[in-house]
Order: structure tokens, then C-alpha cells, then sequence
């Protein structure tokens, strides 16, 4: 009898919980999605989902999801707040809030998140962004780029078609348009908390267009959900295309839009992240 | 002597406090913002940013604020509160709450929010997404039509370029793109909450897209400022160049895009948001 590991995401996924009626989970930051100073912005993303989705008061399924990063996590441990702040006939608003004890022992608060779930019925339908052109991803070359010490890059298999990380830090950028092929290194198929997480891989848009590393950190990611459980079950393992562009670079902080498509040409996220950088 | 009466946005925004320390305001709806079956959204999102705004403890000036409609708020009095969940160097996260009393008297939650401030500091920047062509606003007519019993569209002076509401309900839609110019209809010098209710100043992508009327509602709105308050002085009771698109129709929800530019051609904000539609 062979004994499956659990893959890594669902391990940096894992809540328990003393009360689920009452919406308190208690985590552990994954050293497998570990960034430079704290957890990847997409697991804690996926983790403050994860809260919602296991509250036995859910009603449907994930439509919107605000993170703001309002301190770094520590590595260990941490609390999640779910709390259903409206239930409606058919949507649903949550606030989450994700904690760590402070060095007096008092939680302070480290991330503030709101959610809205809804019961989708089918309606007309259209995309007025379509995906862009790529070729397969077959056809495209894995990079294993990343800073030393960056675990989580190694978590996914990222194939740049354009955009990708700068070659030469020269200051000669000229855009801030990145498009990719990406899935989970360790073949997971998609779910929400998934969605989430890959809409917080795009490197910061501000190290492209300046072909310049400066520090940088997302402040505040929303993401909108365009599908269903079921259209996430058929992409399953397979590949999705991401796109991230950075719209205006001002006074210490930009905004970046990002959209996954599915390889088959489902818009399945569009998201946006205002990111704070320096210089 | 003349008396100046207030301006009607700024009565919407009108907000009492018993204890200003603890960030609990009340306010009443406005019926000059009116909408169809509660008040314009924009103006909903104008009081979450603007209670924290009010509150003593601020922290450097607004970078995002997302807003969720959790339920119609009805005509009346209603309380906001504002918390600072987190104070940093620089910046501060805030979460926001408006309540209603609901039949039996106890408070409901109508609306959750959360607003981020910095201390913004001068850096390099870029604009990425330019202003689009348009003739001068002088140049394009300005319109007045909207549904009867929609106080709110009468506060803003609207010209579009395209995009405008369309003539016949055909179902001949084919884009879902609008362009036009917009300033208050009474002149107000600019300021962060107006921004903010100018962000979902557009009607409903799905009206123009099938030509078709289908109920519909914002779900959640997230907006990022690019400027600081100088910024917005400068331009004054000048007019704004909005431009909203949809993206991703399906199964009852759309997202739209959306960017305010000044006059002279500075991205103000950018905004995005989930609407709710019906068939």
C-alpha cells in the first residue's frame, strides 16, 4: 500500500480548528512558499479563501477576493478569522482576518481580507478581452529563475513567452508586460484557492520596466473569479496563460492588472494588485 | 451677506460622531444621489473612505479602497465605522463597516470595506497606459438621459465620446467600451472621495454590450489612486476623462475596468469592479 504525500500547496493550506462554527482557524506559514521575508503573497491569499470555503455557513462559491498585506507574516504560527458579514439569497459577504501574536503575545493583525461568494446561475455570456496569442507550452522553455532563497518560484513551472525576468539589470526597460505558461510544478489540479494564489506570481511589473531591482511588495490584491468549480475541475493540470502589465508607476507605488486564461481560452481571473516600491 | 449652501456631494458625505477616537460616524442617505432601489454606489464608497478620512489617527492619504455592497441601504440614517487594523511606518490598513437597523432593530451590515493610506514619497514613474484620444470636452455633447427616478446622474456633468447608453435596445451590441468626459454638474474642486464615487459612475457594461436592459449591480469595487491631494487640487473643477470597459461575462457576474484621467492627460485612478447581472 503506497501512502500519497500531501502535495505542498494543500500542506501550506491546511486550517485546523477548534470551534468551525465560530470561523477560527489556526495555520502554519509552508517554508515550501517561503519569499524573501514572509510567506508568498499567494498562499496567504489562498489561505484567507481557504477560511471561507471551509465555514460550514458557505454559501456558493468564490466571486471576489480583496487581500491587503497589512504587515509581513512571521514563519510559524497564525490565526485566521472568517466571519459571514451578510448572507444574502443567493451572494455572500465575508471579512477575514489573519492574525500573529505580537511580541507582547497580543494578536496583531497581519493581513485583512473580504470575499464575496455566490450561488452562479447560467446566463448570456461574452469575453471582451481575449486571450493573447502564444505558442503551446511545450514550445516554450521552463525557467527556474529566481532570487536565492525564494522557495515558492520552485513550486511552479513557469514558461515566459515574453516579459520575463530581465537578463542584464541595465535601467533599459520599456514595458511592463509579462506573458506566460504556468502550472504547479507538482502536477495539483486547480481549485479557487489555486486561482488565487497564481494571480500573485507575476514578478514586480516596476523590475521590468525599469530593468532595475528595487524593493517592492504587493500592498492590496483583488481578484475576480469568472468560473466555476467545474470549469476549474476540466482545466484540471493543465497549463494556464497568465498576462500582467503595470498601468501607472507614481510616488512609491503602481497598480498592475493580471488575467489567467485557461489553454483553452477561458478568461478564468482577471486580477489587480496595487504594489509599493521604493526609489 | 451671503450664505453658501453646502455642495450636494458634500451633504452626502455629511458624517456626526459622538467619539471621534473610536471612529464610529452616522450618516443619513442623500437624496440627491439617489439611485434606482438605494443610494448611487459611488457615493456609498465616497462615505467608507471618507469616515476614515475623518478619523484622527489617519496616516498619509488613500492608495486603495475596495467596497463591497453587501445589501441595499435603505433611504435614512445609517452608522460607519472605521478601524485601523494595522499601523506601519508609512502605511495604514483600515476596515470599514456601514450598518443599517434592520426590522427587529438590531444592526445589519450593508457595506464592508477596506481602505489602505500611505505617506507617499517622490520616485521614478511611468504611465503605462496612456490617456486615449478624445476630442476637447467643450467639443462633445453633453448628455442628461437616464432612467426617470435616478437622482444621481443629474449630479454630473456627462459628455461621452462613445460608449454612451444606447439610442435603441436592440440587442445589437458588439463592445463594451465607454468614453466620456465627467465633472460634477455643480463645480467641486476635486478630492479623494469624489474620485472615489467617480470610479462607478458608469452604467452597467452588460446594457451596452446587448443593447439590453438586464437588472444589474455592483457587487464590489476596488479603486487605486495614482495622485496625492496636490495632484487632485490641480485639477480642480476641471473635467475627468473616464474610460470603462467589461472584460469577462458569465454566469450572472461581469467585471469592468476602468480609468480617470485629468485633463491633462494624468491617470488619476484606476478602478475595477464585479457587477451582479440577471439572464
Amino acid at each position: 500500500m503506497t501512502q500519497q504525500q500531501p502535495h505542498p500547496f494543500d500542506r501550506a493550506l491546511a486550517l485546523d480548528h477548534s470551534d468551525l462554527r465560530a470561523g477560527l482557524f489556526a495555520g502554519t506559514t509552508s517554508p515550501d512558499y517561503w519569499n524573501m521575508i514572509g510567506p508568498f503573497g499567494g498562499t496567504t491569499a489562498a489561505v484567507a479563501l481557504q477560511a471561507v470555503l471551509r465555514h460550514p455557513d458557505l454559501l456558493g462559491a468564490p466571486i471576489a477576493l480583496t487581500v491587503n498585506y497589512a504587515a509581513a507574516i512571521e514563519a510559524g504560527a497564525f490565526d485566521v478569522q472568517a466571519t459571514p458579514a451578510r448572507t444574502n439569497r443567493s451572494t455572500q459577504h465575508w471579512t477575514v482576518q489573519i492574525t500573529q501574536a505580537g511580541a507582547s503575545g497580543a494578536p496583531q493583525v497581519t493581513t485583512t481580507a473580504t470575499v464575496v461568494t455566490a450561488v452562479r446561475r447560467e446566463t448570456w455570456g461574452a469575453t471582451d478581452l481575449a486571450m493573447p496569442a502564444a505558442p503551446a507550452p511545450q514550445a516554450v522553455e521552463r525557467v527556474t529563475l529566481g532570487p536565492a532563497g525564494v522557495a515558492w518560484i520552485g513550486q511552479y513551472e513557469m514558461r515566459p513567452v515574453g516579459g520575463g525576468i530581465p537578463a542584464r539589470w541595465d535601467g533599459g526597460g520599456d514595458h511592463s508586460e509579462t506573458l506566460l505558461w504556468v502550472r504547479d510544478a507538482l502536477p495539483r489540479p486547480l481549485d479557487f484557492p489555486a486561482l488565487a494564489a497564481m494571480s500573485d506570481l507575476f514578478y514586480p511589473r516596476v523590475w521590468l520596466r525599469r530593468a532595475t531591482r528595487v524593493p517592492a511588495g504587493t500592498v492590496s490584491i483583488t481578484t475576480y473569479f469568472h468560473a466555476g468549480a467545474a470549469e476549474l475541475a476540466e482545466v484540471g493540470t493543465g497549463h494556464l496563460l497568465g498576462r500582467a502589465v503595470g498601468q501607472q508607476f507614481r510616488n512609491g507605488f503602481f497598480d498592475q492588472a493580471a488575467q489567467l486564461w485557461s489553454e483553452a481560452g477561458t478568461l478564468l481571473a482577471t486580477s489587480n494588485q496595487i504594489v509599493y516600491f521604493k526609489e
